[in-house]
């Protein structure tokens, strides 16, 4: 595995891989980053080229780690020193990525991931192992081919080795096209931060007794809005459309809520009751505890073999983490 | 003391109250919770006529633990049974209860209490010891007598009583008027409820998917969604004006993101600047660890002496918290 990029994310990868004895390297930007990684005794450099002629050498996965304006630089630089290697990203929005993939020739080698895994902090100095242990890694599946078809067995085995990367870290894959994923973590990640923002914003503009007398439940729904505001905006702004889609659903429920809360007739049960209820089914899937198991449907199938592409499709439907069987 | 009504906060603070050796005693409707109060050792009847009695006889400070809906029959039985006694209550909306109160003729007697404290769970069994510790307590100061005005000895008297008792089972006491206090709460806990509701609905609406990929940020948004619905009723629909005045805030901020996504030529760093910068006020006031040290200002003063009611003010100005000296 070759890992671009160490951050959070890139560079406690590169820790779990080498933990796990996988052979991996990686590369950063920064010389500082190159020097701490290398001083905890990770196998890393700070010369791109160098390191992209060597992953095509050893026929290298590929993990894109870096921010996704960094992208098309790096996009660039894999089409013309790693022609042959498989890639994977770690972004947390996959349809632009797909876009700029596509630009770049190199949509038959890409398959996008998205590791729904994080803290607040960022940089080799928070990156930490078992980061991934337990969390959803998102694989995407455009570009998945018919059953059976000969000319996408490379693609179908890159697949492979990027489901079988977040396995190996202790992620649980889920499957989705592109697009799918977009419009559902629209809806519990970027949503989240938009209103934590929002509700930090009107909390502040009650003043100092407001801020003085907010309890755990306020700390709890405006930690997101610790967050570094770039990652904010790089996750929202490269998310607009599903965004939108998933705002308006939010301020339609508030502006009904609003006009039962402004007539003393009425009453905001209808709010009230469903939100309830969705949290229910939230926890029935994801567990009632933090950490603890979780409830979520498991599919096994076998890559490229008659159905996959339906069991495929049936799993992103269902939110069902999958299995792979050996062909 | 005599606590009226043994749920989370009555019967908590029974528990806090006899473990600090300070008299207390309770009623509860229920006749399963008074068998489960008593067996716990505590000193509990389900005979409100004798429970107000014997506060009568023992000067005792009567805190109203029932429900909002629970309140006018209690405070009849109040004037009827225990009509020298001082009063306080533990309800999260202050104004509603300040205008029953007075409409029982019972505001000469009255002190506003909301401790701020609280978990999901309802009843005697959720009880806990130490729910308070640290703790914000509001103390109301509605009614609060000019510099050593004589006739409102008796109130005085009962204020610093509630603020004792808070105090006593290890809360933080913050002065502040009803109207200043529901202002604030709609702003930090009724309008966090109502967004986490949204959330929930949003995110359940985006499907399976969606669901299977929320992450921690997306569990402690939605948390307070996991509350039994009718007492995240009793909160919003006992403070309507205030939260609407909050939620219409919200809601433009929401609605100027919307236009700032909806157009790719502009961004969100108003709200997320905003929102960031909100959050790390709230953290630098209420630390930046759960359960870890605050700086919240503290004021010292001593009741009813001159300057102490312009203390009172601007101590709910500043949302500080604050200390008794001896008089």
């Amino acid at each position: 595995m070759c890992v671009l990029g160490l951050g959070l994310i890139g560079g406690s990868l590169l820790r779990d891989l080498t933990a796990a004895g996988t052979p991996a390297f990686g590369w950063n930007r920064s010389t500082a980053t190159v020097e701490a990684a290398s001083s905890d005794g990770f196998d890393v450099s700070g010369d791109l080229v160098a390191t992209l002629s060597r992953a095509e050498r050893e026929d290298a996965l590929i993990v894109l780690g870096v921010p996704v304006p960094a992208l098309p630089a790096m996009l660039e630089a894999v089409a013309t020193h790693a022609p042959s290697c498989g890639l994977t990203d770690v972004t947390s929005v996959k349809g632009e990525v797909l876009q700029l993939v596509e630009a770049h020739g190199l949509s038959g080698r890409f398959v996008g991931g998205h590791p729904m895994a994080g803290t607040a902090d960022s940089g080799w100095d928070a990156t930490l192992e078992d980061l991934f242990q337990g969390a959803v890694w998102v694989v995407t599946t455009d570009g998945a081919p018919e059953d059976g078809a000969p000319e996408d067995a490379d693609w179908l085995q890159i697949w492979c080795r990027v489901v079988d990367m977040a396995v190996q870290v202790g992620a649980v894959v889920v499957p989705a096209r592109a697009r799918k994923h977009d419009g559902a973590v629209a809806r519990i990640s970027h949503l989240t931060h938009v209103l934590a923002e929002a509700l930090a914003v009107t909390a502040d503009q009650g003043g100092a007794l407001a801020l003085s007398l907010a309890a755990s439940s306020f700390r709890d729904a405006t930690r997101v809005a610790g967050t570094e505001p770039g990652l904010v905006r790089a996750m929202c702004e490269n998310n607009r459309e599903a965004l939108v889609t998933a705002l308006d659903e939010t301020m339609d429920l508030l502006a009904e809520a609003r006009e039962n809360l402004a007539d003393p007739h009425r009453d905001i049960s209808g709010l009230v009751d469903a939100g309830h209820g969705a949290r229910l089914r939230y926890e029935a899937r994801a567990g009632r505890v933090k950490g603890g198991p979780t409830n979520r449907p498991y599919i096994q199938l076998r890559p490229g073999t008659t159905g996959w592409l339906d069991q495929l499709h049936y799993a992103e439907s269902i939110g069902a983490q999958i299995g792979l069987l050996e062909v």
